[in-house]
């Protein structure tokens, strides 16, 4: 088992190996990839898998959510705090590091179950002395304010001193090896010993001055004694550097721990920042490291208990799906609703650390149906951010709300306007002018929030008042066009971006009206049923019944574009007309093949694709549409869809077991669930892809095990593929909490773990249970 | 040739290759010896030879003479300010660097004729792109606030854009690689835009606030037009880096140039440091680099005038003495009088940057002889510190002056009184408390000096005042031991280390009665020729003729060991007591093996010795003692010399070849040329050995050419090894200048250069030129 690789006394809490992903060579052109596969979060924070003792290629981020700046960047991005991992161990001045020693035995590991990251090192210096490095580190989920580093240094054929640095490193700059685009958002204001030993960094965002503090200790000790002598502090410049060393005996096991505190003038006014870490890493040392972790380690217990799904009959797949669910449920947030989760999460630096509409769309169901109070709070942030949206529509010359295309955490729009392309020129980025579709995707979360949760209290108040500027909105956007007697969005991109802008884009369109159907329904029962809730929501939004009947004008003659007389819905207004060009070769992978009359083309030309927004609607909205009409449109677009999103596999591995095509699905999951793991898209560097990681757990709990819920009924409806012989998760779904076994042969049994009975659909059989 | 490795436009500037110094490969390991080897200097500041791009071994140290802090370190020592020398330049994200790339073709050299480095590099990046850079830069030397870098940049076989960083780095530490003694000196007080463009970063020392201000501008040009684009500055943190980026195209090349200034607040006041380095930079930019490179060379063409010294019949050794001089001769100032020159110049941080002893005995005969505008700025440094040196004679309980162990730029005591050892722990360091001679070889310093230079006005303003005051201080450290009715210098240390403390150390002795001697002779001319000189002393030192009748006592009955009845002189009383050692075996290289008798007693329990006091003594004052003495003492203390110091061999060189034996003499010299050359001590790396260099040139001219000053007549009595067929120098000498031509046969010719007639004695015969 891979734990046995790791120090003794840790083995018995590493998981097996279906939770374990291990690194069994050092290769420092794979140090991007590791660090983003090994980052570790706990919802406030999230640091990558860097080497304490520092490598050369590296880009060693650490972020607290939330904390952005902007400085001389086209937006607010994640800004690159002090790093704390630093711990340079030297023997007569020699780094013993994995890059400037000969490494005779190496590995690392993260084990999911606990969320830790195991070292193993053995290092032979140029003088041959040889060292062994046992490490392990966490960042608490107990008390996300503590992180900590545990090293086992064993001199293995040596006597003599070990000099310890434990470092907070302030030099790190964010695109640090993009030269065109490094920036340093943050500047020190404090650089100083925390108490009598250890280091203390402060600094403050450059825009707004919101003030970061990081403390730390580093410890020896043997046989539990303290045993660092000769401390000494520095500050060099933008490294808080604390120096002491260890005398050390051949064989003879030193353990050394970095016991870590951050905080924000969030969480603590900015005076009392050095206290209250100082105070923190002492209880932290009082405590012990061991302690510490054991809180941990229960709490990750428990998140597993609600998070995992366990294949069996596909080891790999397995693990990988696996740790897809690590990193999504390792950065949501139960307690601060003022936070969302970026597109990498907190692994990368790709895309600022902003929400996009993959929210709502990729990875809301994962936190609706395992952790409803973190969809709360990520349903909850858009509200929070909803006057920066009222602002936002004003500005753009509309009614309501519009929701930025991405969002930091202001509210305001953080898409560039302005990008520059390597060679230096600017151009000009129309992603945000046009993409209007995620003020719906916005409104489509909150249904599906509700609907999942049946969290009323929300949807009435919240919800509610979202709902109704959104829909406000949509009214103010479209344009009525007398000679055709109809509504029209024009100059929008749908979720597919090789077609910008277009007119009349479906998905646009059809969500359009969606949200403001929804909301006329909605607000009806409200006044009948929550009367207090509706009069609120009029008085907060202005809402009256003449504005209803508007948009119940404006809904009704909305325009849909579709093939006259066929089921065929059509992407947008004119998209039949383009060059019919079809994919029709495959590689090995049955990966489609970019046909070669793209050559000819412009793709905004031709009827390829990006990704599919009419089989997304249909997926979204399936229940509004009839099973062939459905089977139509998924055969004719994803014959032309060359998934240029990693967002586009897992929507076409559901909506093809839904309509019975499984041929590709099994490959579509594979694909999306090693997408990192095996850097197939050769930029994991920057980040796990995070709405893939919840489009990898909607393609197994929706497309495998066929969950769905449908008219207020919970829906099993399994095609499970031939290589698994069980598929077993667990749900919250309507405040009761069920586990649910699918069998190799789409027998289904579901189980209530808590609250109250429930019924659930299992192939067209209602239960109650 | 050497020359012809580099860019072609380059070539004819570059000297043959006898003043060429090559590396030929690329090895990381060498990196900081090659920093030492190739750094550059011009009086002013002195940079070590780093790459540009940077490399993971490096210590890339920038100091500017006289800038001295202590900070949290044992003593204020020179500094490391933050360095310009980084120029990065990347193809799509790629650092096109030596460590980067794969080396397709490498070469450095250092050009001694103009004091020019340069490279040659064609590198290949991971993708295949092949680049090629040539450099070359220089400090110069005609405004010492101008430095520079050229690149010659030729994409090979792509074309694209190249990305490029102009860096001001001021994240540098001393001592960074050694943890426990790690220090940053500096802290920021700026860090911006240098006018339009380029960049500025002001810093200041921590303890006294001397701000220094560094500031470049990076500029790229085709076909000599300016083409750098889309500029952008930076401040990251300590590092102040402006981006910029230019099209290439391949097999063209792009001439980048960097053009730098420094200034301290100690020639500009801190408010205007910023607004003189940005029209320093202007004008610099506008002359061009060309232009200000060929006033270099210039000045370096007449410094070699001056100071070269060609041996024929050893090529290689022939280079090494250059190298040596070319070291010496870049850090001596013929500007400033309040800096001296450190123990290892400008090109190491080891010994703090300090002046020792080594000043006056090992650097000063060569710039009295070749530069004595230099040698006077080194004397007048001793001047200005006398103050300094008299509180410090205060401070110990003596009166007069007492010269700092190791003297900065306050000439307080810099030898530290504890160190810490590689464990942590402190031991107290005895140097400064013991080793008084150097206040000798201060004054010994004046007679040398003007003994060369005929410097009469020095010596009867500042020399007198300072050759009265070290005498007071000698005439207050000697007792009166009633019983043996003599005067003893008790706990002190001579030179020879390996014997601390000891009572009546000869060295220490003899110079005390010289100091006093001297002086006695002097005050009694100064009385009779000078009166007005003599009526200023009397009146700044308040010397009286009872106190030099009192020192007239003293000298008298000063303690002298010698072994009774012999002309053996014992190094201190009680020396011939000790343990009888002799070294009796040599290895291949004639070099002395540790005896084995040194596995039973401490060495300080024997006669064997670090370095040679009395040979010492006798080489200094050699007219003062017989020839049979000489060699008599020369026989006994070279078998009992282990050649602990790095100036140690240059005198036994000299020395041996007075006494007629010169069997180890040109052993001797070799390995004294070539100590950095090839690294021989392991140490190159901490900087370049500045006293063995002096020593290099003493043995050259005052051993085997034979030069001495006798009664004030040039003496020349060449003792020419059997590999040299001649032998050439040209040297200041009492107001002339001259050269002397020695051959292999021992004949001499001497030529005058300038000046008035001058008398020499060659081999015996005197003659008027």
């Amino acid at each position: 088992m891979i734990r046995d690789i790791f120090a003794e006394p840790w083995r018995e809490n590493i998981g097996t190996d279906d939770w374990v992903i291990l690194q069994d060579r050092y290769d420092p052109e794979e140090n991007l990839k590791y660090e983003s596969l090994f980052a570790l979060s706990n919802g406030y924070l999230g640091i990558r898998g860097s080497y304490e003792e520092g490598t050369k290629i590296t880009l060693p981020y650490l972020y607290i959510n939330g904390v952005f700046d902007k400085s001389e960047t086209f937006m607010r991005e994640l800004a690159a705090l002090p790093n704390w991992l630093g711990i340079r161990l030297y023997v007569e001045k020699e780094l013993i590091g994995v890059e400037n020693c000969e490494i005779l035995e190496f590995a690392r590991a993260l084990d999911m179950k606990q969320a830790v990251l195991y070292r193993h090192t053995v290092l032979k210096d140029k003088k041959g002395r040889i060292t062994k490095i046992e490490g392990r580190r966490f960042v608490s989920r107990d008390n996300v304010h503590r992180m900590g580093i545990e090293l086992l240094v064993t001199p293995m054929n040596y006597s003599g001193i070990i000099e310890a640095e434990n470092i907070i490193d302030g030099t790190i700059v964010n695109f640090y090896d993009a030269p065109r685009f490094k920036v340093k958002h943050m500047y020190q204001t404090a650089n100083e010993r925390l108490g009598e030993d250890g280091v203390y960094m402060e600094t403050a965002t450059r825009d707004r001055h919101l003030h970061v503090g990081c403390g730390c200790r580093l410890e020896a000790y043997k046989d539990g004694q303290p045993v660092m002598g000769n401390r000494m502090f520095n500050a060099f410049g933008e490294q808080a550097v604390e120096f002491g060393d260890v005398h050390v005996k051949e064989g003879e096991c030193v353990r050394f721990v970095k016991y870590v505190s951050m905080y924000t003038e969030r969480e603590c006014p900015a005076y009392a920042l050095h206290t209250t870490i100082k105070d923190e890493v002492d209880r932290f040392a009082g405590e012990g490291f061991g302690a510490e972790l054991e809180k941990h380690a229960k709490v990750y217990e428990k998140m597993w208990q609600e998070a995992d799904v366990r294949i069996n009959g596909d080891f790999e797949l397995d693990r990988a799906v696996r740790f897809n669910i690590f990193h999504l449920m390792s950065t949501g947030n139960e307690t601060d609703d003022r936070v969302s989760v970026g597109a990498k999460l907190l692994t990368g630096e790709e895309y600022g650390g902003h929400a996009f509409w993959d929210i709502e769309l990729f990875m809301l169901p994962f936190f609706s149906y395992v952790f409803p109070q973190m969809a709360k709070n990520m349903e909850t942030y858009r509200y929070h951010l909803l006057d920066a949206a009222r602002d936002n529509a004003r500005k753009n010359g509309f009614k309501g709300a519009q929701y930025p295309w991405e969002s930091a955490d202001d509210g305001t729009e953080q898409c560039p306007d302005w990008t520059i392309e390597p060679d230096g020129t600017c151009y000009r980025c129309y992603v945000a002018v046009y993409e209007h579709h995620v003020t719906a995707d916005v409104a489509y979360g909150i249904y599906d929030y509700v609907k999942i949760t049946n969290d009323k209290d929300f949807l009435l108040n919240e919800g509610a008042e979202i709902l109704t500027e959104t829909a406000r909105f949509w009214a103010s956007r479209c344009e009525y066009i007398p000679e055709k007697d109809r509504y029209e969005i024009n100059q929008v991109t749908g979720p597919d971006e090789w077609h910008e802008p277009v007119d009349n884009n479906l998905y646009t369109n059809y969500f359009a009206r969606w949200n403001l159907r929804y909301v006329m329904v909605l607000t009806e029962q409200m006044k009948r049923e929550y009367p207090d809730a509706y009069a609120s929501l009029a008085e907060k939004t202005g809402l009256t019944d003449e504005e209803v009947k508007s948009w119940d004008e404006v809904q009704k003659k909305i325009y849909l574009p579709r093939k006259e007389g066929t089921n065929l819905l059509e992407q947008f207004e004119g998209y039949f007309d383009l060059h019919d060009v079809v994919i029709d070769k495959y590689d090995e992978n049955d990966w489609p093949i970019r046909p070669e009359a793209l050559n000819h083309y412009p793709k905004g030309e031709t009827q390829i694709l990006k990704q599919p927004d009419v089989v997304l609607l249909l997926h979204l909205l399936g229940e509004e549409f009839d099973k062939e009409l459905i089977k139509e449109n998924y055969d004719y677009y994803e014959k032309r869809t060359l998934h240029g999103s990693s967002l586009s596999p897992s929507i076409y591995s559901v909506m093809g077991l839904k309509v019975g095509d499984d041929s590709r699905a099994y490959r579509y999951l594979r694909r999306a669930a090693f997408i990192d793991l095996l850097n197939l898209q050769k930029n994991t560097r920057e980040g796990i892809h995070a709405a893939n990681a919840g489009g990898v757990w909607q393609t197994v709990v929706f497309g495998f095990a066929g969950v769905s819920i449908e008219e207020g009924i919970l829906k099993i409806c399994p095609n499970m593929p031939k290589e698994w012989t069980d598929l077993t998760f667990r749900l919250h779904y309507y405040g009761s909490w069920i586990e649910i076994t699918v069998s190799g042969d789409n027998t289904a049994s579901v189980k209530l773990l808590s609250g109250e009975h429930a019924k659930v659909n299992i192939n067209g059989s209602i239960q109650e249970i």
